[in-house]
């Protein structure tokens, strides 16, 4: 199964880290915040605007990008959580 | 009897699916989230930008879709229950 | 007399139907939920867009139309309920 | 003395009528809602839209419109109570 | 001592008149409803349109204005009391 | 230090003016309503609007304003207070 | 590690500085006021306009800037503490 995100939107799997305190510690989940960093799975294609171009969404798959808080859709798909995102509220791209 | 959505509109109908937890245990109707996918039975003809051009809607009949939470409106035809809903509220199509 | 909706308007008068449950069994009138259908009356010019055109409402007299929850205004004209909805508001029409 | 509206606006007088119930009885005027028809009485010289032209408002001295329940500012001109409203509060005209 | 609105603004000075009731008797200024007339002092230069056109304020210097509920900032010029509208709170004009 | 306010924005200091009464009493600073007057201290680029222009603030530096009640963000430059406005917040200009 | 804001975004970190009071007194954490002036680390490559063409963030890696309270969203990177903010949302550039 595949999901095709519509306009300025995409599909996303939050990425869980190990959250280390800066003592070294090694925090349960509980204490953890909420990430905000996925990484893209899908991309719509992006919105129209009002001349009838297409504006592509600036990330693309396999991108691991911040996102705003509160912002997002939780589906599950298959088992696996994921996020649709408004292209809008994608922060930035963390780049290696 | 046949329903036309107006502009960019979509009618719906829900897709009830047998949820099952993780370790296997099926969950009753009380314990279900409220599903979030439907198929797509009739779309209206998309909206008019200002230059008097339509813009389609970028679903069509027997598509099945994702849409937000808390988004359009239920309404009965002849004993059925169906959703209309925003072209803006689906969030994305899911391809076998 | 006669009643002429202003631009993107038109003014429908809801059809009571009787509601019959699932089992067969015809509720009172206490029991149904407000009906959401109506039939067009007189409709508007419709709007103005910017190049001074004007942009038809979508549905004429004699339509039968199902509006959104909780719009419109009610009025009374000789002695009969009418609703007066904005064209937005109204999601599609029932075709026979 | 005279009023004149500014922009997309008229001056309207409320029309008291005597409300009659179904079973034909008179109504005192405590258990009257508020009338929602008014007569035109002055009318402003439109909105400017973005190219310069101006969009006149649809209304005529005299018309016997309906407006919007709650819109309006109530003023007094020399002893007597007047309404200014918003063109898109007027949702159509009564014609005889 | 001048004050130079800017934009789509007017500085007014509010128009106190004795307040007399139907029956004859002159209210004192407690049971006075705040007047929402005044006279124009000073108008802006208007507002720019988005082609780089100066649209003019309607009113003049000398003008008597109703103003909506609710508007405008009062301040004190030379310890007199003014009040500075956006000209869209402007109703109309009084003539004489 | 030098602070340059960005797009269509001003910094501005406020102006402490001793305040007395109509029976001329001097009040002290707890009586005093907050003041809405400030000379304005430097003045952004302006904003740019949709066809790439640059529509330039209209006040300058020097200039005493009066602005809008709860506008403005205030900051502390070399151990001063400023504030800086929005130059829609700025209703006026003080003229000699 | 890098980060690349996407749109008209900036990528800041705090700048904290030692307060003192008019009387020379150092204050400690608890009684200062959250800083308002960050420096600029990255910086998106600003908003497509309608025609297509991208209109530049103001502001360039290197700047000492102040934005507005309550704007910004924090996130950690490699464990420190920045800021991304709208480029709507700083007010002005702190020059030396």
């Amino acid at each position: 199964m595949k999901f095709k995100p519509l306009g300025a939107r995409a599909l996303v799997q939050m990425i869980e880290r190990e959250q280390t305190t800066a003592s070294g510690i090694v925090l349960p989940d509980t204490a953890k915040e909420k990430p905000q960093t996925a990484k893209v799975v899908a991309v719509g294609n992006g919105k129209t605007d009002k001349d009838g171009n297409t504006v592509a969404v600036e990330v693309s798959e396999g991108d691991v990008i911040v996102f705003a808080r509160y912002s997002g859709t939780e589906i599950k798909l298959e088992g696996e959580d994921y996020m649709i995102l408004d292209a809008d509220d994608i922060l930035g791209v963390v780049e290696d």
